[in-house]
């Protein structure tokens, strides 16, 4: 029974993924990228609008994500779509084996870089989706504040995330910006809260707690938000707000549970890696993308992450024996 | 007196450079881009085309730098060329003093994202610089790799990159490859002269020493190579040998020598950083792009080094005390 072995398995068709395809295929290596939905894309596919990849004015989602496939199609890259995986063994012989689909079949490769990407964490309220396509529900305020210059805007969480980048919006970018919490108290570390409340005498910000977001109304045509239902956690008392954008800061979830136990992750799931190479704790298996540690969660960045994954591929291909001995006497703390 | 302070200054005008300025800017920073050059896009202004971004099929170097600097002064970054930066201080209350053309004047900034690239060491001959320009004459395997598929080319050095990509050349783009070094003896670490010498047997691979180039001659209507003459380094006799294109790895050059003293530098003259926050040992400075210790040399990873530089500044905008005292005590080894 013979076996076919690539010689780079990339688990994870988002931008990190398809960037890495695309370095290892100029090289001419036999590349395969292994997608988990019906078309590769990741988070990108759910972004209406991108201005801040350099070099692109501005661009959607979609046809980004299209380019980066037929340039990377254009380079014998193959991309296999609705495969998970859902295992990962190495052998003896320093091939890697992925399982897909729980059982369903195997994938073997010499080298495997790993670019699952992370999930925005969802408020999960209905409207959620549909205004996210159309570009008015955002994850990431440095990827969409400057859409909102001048507008009022709905931000949500408690975290250090959603208190800095509430200042950031509400300094920076809208001319009146509501704040959600569930909670009375935030988080959030005290000189953030203090910065938080001292901005709310200056600027035009409301910080509302403890309330929910109970649902986002889209307009008829579907374009915008109409109005956006926020319900008190203790009176169950509703109150409609109309702004023109939802900011979520509710946290991400990198999509690295399929790999606990292989390869060592920090405490909220991500990747663990040294910067400078992203190889992980197992030999001959990178790491690029949002699924990283100290991952800077931006487009750009998680294309060279995929480029650099590549390029060390190729010095892994040139010295196993080393890299491999190298990874595992690292006594680096954090991976 | 008054002075203007930029928020950030950024020294250079490559494509790390107009990176960072993408997203200061964004960022609504006030953001001066520096460049020595009467026009942005250092390296990227000789690079005929470019075929390895993430999401563009092809471009020329031109017309992406072109696109890079209309998108940046579009979020209102400015750009000032035909300025050199001469020197560098911090003042006590932590604004960052740029000399420029030697005492012409002095532009002052909160942070500042150095940037100022590498060059490739030229080989010095003529021909040289109109066949780079044609794209005939390349300092880079992985970039320029795979536009001479099934081509004759002649590699000219005798370190690790010379030898390392010579056999990548040989095994997987070109059809027939000539060696050229100046001396008898490789520097190339000895495993990798001893694949060098066997691939020698197996494939179209000849080594010339010790042969040194003296000219590139471009043919009649200048848009490829004639031929390249080679002289014996001992006897003087000429060669005239024909290829597709010259690939010279004799080495890079960092663009750093106006900061001897000024931030901590490695041996070769690279800028030291912390690899995840790209700071480097004067607080508020940070670095970008090729000019840094550890940089992958590619065009998507200088770019994502100016997004995670310009990332950096904003935190560091944040509590600069913090940032400060954080890259005084950092002992580590490197920078």
């Amino acid at each position: 029974m013979s076996e076919t072995v690539y010689d780079v398995a990339i688990v994870g068709g988002g931008p990190a993924g398809l960037a890495a395809a695309l370095y290892a295929a100029r090289d001419r290596y036999s590349t395969l990228v292994i997608e988990k939905n019906g078309l590769p894309g990741g988070q990108m596919m759910l972004t209406d609008r991108v201005e801040n990849y350099p070099a692109i004015k501005e661009i959607s989602g979609f046809d980004l994500i299209e380019g980066m496939k037929q340039q990377v199609e254009s380079f014998g890259a193959q991309i296999a779509t609705s495969r998970a995986v859902t295992g990962m063994s190495r052998r003896e012989d320093g091939v890697v084996h992925l399982d897909i689909n729980k059982g369903e079949e195997t994938i073997a490769a010499r080298a495997v870089i790993l670019a699952p990407g992370s999930d925005y964490r969802q408020l999960g309220v209905p409207g959620e989706a549909p205004m996210r396509q159309a570009g008015k529900v955002s994850y990431c305020a440095t990827c969409d504040g400057a859409f909102h210059r001048g507008k009022d805007i709905l931000t949500v969480g408690g975290g250090n995330t959603a208190v800095e980048d509430t200042i950031y919006l509400a300094t920076r970018f809208a001319r009146r910006v509501t704040l959600v919490h569930r909670r009375t108290e935030f988080r959030a570390q005290r000189v953030l809260v203090d910065e938080l409340d001292k901005l709310t005498k200056e600027k035009d910000l409301t910080i509302k707690t403890p309330f929910v977001v109970e649902r986002i109304e889209p307009t008829a045509d579907g374009n915008a938000i109409d109005f956006v239902r926020l319900r008190h956690v203790e009176t169950n008392e509703t109150e409609d707000i109309r702004v023109e954008a939802v900011f979520a800061f509710v946290g991400m979830v990198p999509n690295t549970s399929f790999l606990a136990g292989l390869v060592q992750m920090n405490a909220d799931g991500y990747i663990a890696c040294d910067p400078v190479t992203l190889r992980t704790t197992m030999p001959g298996v990178f790491v690029a993308g949002d699924c990283r540690q100290q991952a800077a969660m931006q487009l750009a960045t998680a294309t060279a992450d995929g480029v650099l994954a590549a390029m060390m591929v190729k010095e892994y291909f040139r010295n196993p024996t080393t890299w491999a001995h190298t990874a595992m006497k690292d006594g680096r703390e954090g991976w």
